[in-house]
């Protein structure tokens, strides 16, 4: 991502907490900062890009960390799959220094992010949207802009992973149903996949379900499950129930307690074939 | 889907309980029995689409109907939504009078079976299969083969329901929790459908969602109900669970007992609105 | 059971399907019928105590049996667990016939029934359990009358056994989380039957479950699950989702898929430990 | 409770949020301290009765807190309800200081408090348990041992509470099912607790449902859905699903999300007769 925003024109300072991830983009014409308050200090925008809510505390709000460092008036861009309740901190801790704060987390895997084809939901003012506009196209194929306060773009950004999850359970119970009367999963998937559910999403996890192929992990149970908790998290902050997130939330729990630590969190069709007597 | 049958140049017998409905295809030159039994009894192949399990029985399983008429040898391939069950009791009693039997149920609205655009999905022994192709292309775009069980393709049109149907579920509840942040209903399930999930039953679902717009209903909620309720039984009759279809169909009652009896299935997504205190 | 009503000093014809088992009543006086019409021909009262469902129709319904051979004005008094729908088709038979019908199912394990301590729950017209009271008496420790209609006394004997299978899931899953915590499950319901759930329920259930002592069963798992689907189905006749009911029913077709036929319904827990990673 | 403390002979410092509530203690003989820091400063047991975690760190763990305050040997009996994951951080913290930890949270209603009736359950280190007894016994009806790992008695306080709620909900689903058959409630409920249920939280909650009387709260619906939440967190923290809680918590999220803020927690049965077309 940060390659696509150096090739875009843009003046860069990178910071990683492996100082040798950064050596690829300093190649590039990068500088380096040895801390995320250091790359903040004289940024105009500041874009973070981190693991979790605990990564993103620590870079941001630490004492001498990004929001002591960004000068007022310049631009934080958290473009990390964290928390709503984080994002909302965020927007008052910046606001409150008279900084910028636009959250704009993106949907696409490591394959499309190094394509710049990833698809970005922003949310924030909208002065600060179109300033972070350039660089945020320099790194996705389409910016959807979703409303005026950012942790909107949060709250897009866990839904559309439950709605990943759902895919996911959904497929597993049809293809424990059906691998009970005897049909092939693969071809069971192949007709899916052809006519109602033609989407990227159900080729994917579909064939992964059929093969019953989910290690090595292409994203791990756990961070599915943080996921899922981050939905539901979400919708309990507003005294909204998600019952099919807290019966997919089940079934990932069932999966680690039964040692699937490793695995896609697509093996959750495991549990439901378990269930269903199936190995 | 006669009318398909007739211009591939079939020889075309038709009953239909209300006489009136077969007229537009005798004016095309296709004969008119009056009962089931008159229509099996010259026939090489006869293809059943009825309403639900009690139609077909009573169709095909009464004294004087299909079974009792249809030559030794003939065909009966039976295209309605039923029962696993009624499936595997249909193939029974066709075997035993020497008779041959396939299922080949089909998805698509009625806009696509009027263009002849349905997908097929048959199952039985491959001669069978074999006989009934021409038949069954013509009403299709496409005829996938699932088995050699005649009932593996009743499973895979119910599953296939249980799918939209969890897609539904789905969007009800991704749709309510981003409602609760302000999020403009439109305007998300536009992102959605515009990236990861580009597939026409989330455009379709998404849309009515969105706009709450459940009446007239395109597929009432008491037959999505009946729907589930076949993959529930399916499911049931091999011991397996399947817990996100007794969550739809518990919202589904929730549904017909807060008097959404004429909306369309896609409805269910009021009820999960209202557990979340939105209307 | 009929050996009270014997003993109360009732004039008794009784009919098993199992003739033997009607010897210990003949040796106290009974007279033996050969078939269940022979035992409703020159009754005042017949009283039925059958397995299910099928049972029922087949000594009641069938052409020459209850209903075909009770005289005008006698009364059958139906004391099995039976589906709610099928106690309704019962009450419109015998009004029909210008019979009398009164729904009287029981709580009770054999031994209570042994002892004559069963509870009884009746419903119908007030004339008719009057009528039935000194039988209903004979049989019970307590007679509850729960109105008019004789299906209430069903709906109550199917709600009372979806409550003791929410007992038996609550334990599994409070058992489950204090055992990961490493609490002796034993002492746990000790606890729990001193204190806050001092009911014979929790003792019979926890004990089980804490001693993982599924078999021999007390009543199978296969029987347990009809007893939920009864409740359910009586639910759902009327629109009302049940979703305690479905997450039991959910985890008793687990519990069969994976092998506990020959086990006690309380083996569900077993069901909720494997999805907790314990055993 | 204090009450009973000082009654059994104990010398007692008193302090709390609102210091009016101490002084029907002084009158009985306490000393009052201004801050938890100097209530602990010399007491050889220090008892915490607080509403929550957030009241429970800042009494305990904050700076100039009991922690700190605490002699090196002394003891800290915690009985608030709060998160195992909280008494598992105060175990590891006193250990640290050399300071002895019992947890003995209680079960009962303010009346049993005042009566000194409550069950208490306490675990920790065999010689600490023993120095606490005799201030627990003043408290008590009875004093349940559970391990040697304080946080053990707050797992089966959680589930305790959990066992509740599950009470709560399968009663608000069997009198939903029946009053959909016209059976009146308090009639059933009658009969449920004359007979398989006859334990008092039976009674309380059955009697509250039946007469649809949830308001005043004796326990509010945001307490409840707190203490499910710590059980779903307890479970979680083992990678544990709690299927039940589940159902539950998403019960009383709706019943929030739908106004019943100021409603008892046994008001979850209306959300479940919404949900069946009652009312």
């Amino acid at each position: 991502m940060a390659g696509h925003v150096i090739g875009a024109g843009h003046d860069v300072t990178v910071w990683n907490r492996t100082p040798a991830k950064a050596e690829a983009l300093t190649s590039q014409g990068a500088r380096e900062a040895h801390s995320p308050g250091e790359a903040a200090r004289e940024a105009e925008i500041v874009v973070t890009m981190l693991a979790d809510d605990h990564a993103v505390e620590s870079a941001v709000l630490h004492e001498g960390g990004v929001l002591d460092n960004l000068a007022k008036g310049a631009l934080h861009v958290s473009m990390s799959t964290i928390s709503v309740a984080l994002s909302e901190r965020l927007a008052l801790a910046h606001h409150a220094r008279g900084q910028q704060y636009v959250a704009a987390p993106v949907f696409g895997r490591p394959d499309a992010a190094a394509a710049g084809k990833l698809f970005v939901v922003a949310a924030g003012p909208a002065a600060a949207i179109e300033r972070a506009r350039p660089v945020l196209e320099s790194m996705g194929q389409r910016v959807f802009v979703i409303g005026e306060k950012p942790e909107m773009a949060n709250v897009v950004k866990v839904s559309g992973n439950f709605l990943i999850a759902a895919v996911i359970e959904s497929l597993g119970e049809a293809i424990a149903l059906t691998r009970k009367y005897g049909i092939e999963p693969n071809a069971y998937v192949e007709f899916l996949t052809s006519t109602l559910f033609a989407a990227p999403v159900y080729k994917t996890y579909g064939g992964l379900i059929a093969a019953r192929n989910h290690h090595p992990a292409g994203f791990r149970m756990r961070l599915g499950l943080k996921d899922v908790k981050l939905a539901l998290a979400a919708a309990e902050a507003k005294d909204a129930p998600l019952p099919l997130g807290s019966l997919i939330r089940d079934h990932m729990l069932a999966a680690l307690a039964r040692g699937m630590e490793e695995q896609d969190w697509s093996a959750v069709a495991k549990i439901v074939a378990a269930n269903a007597g199936l190995e």
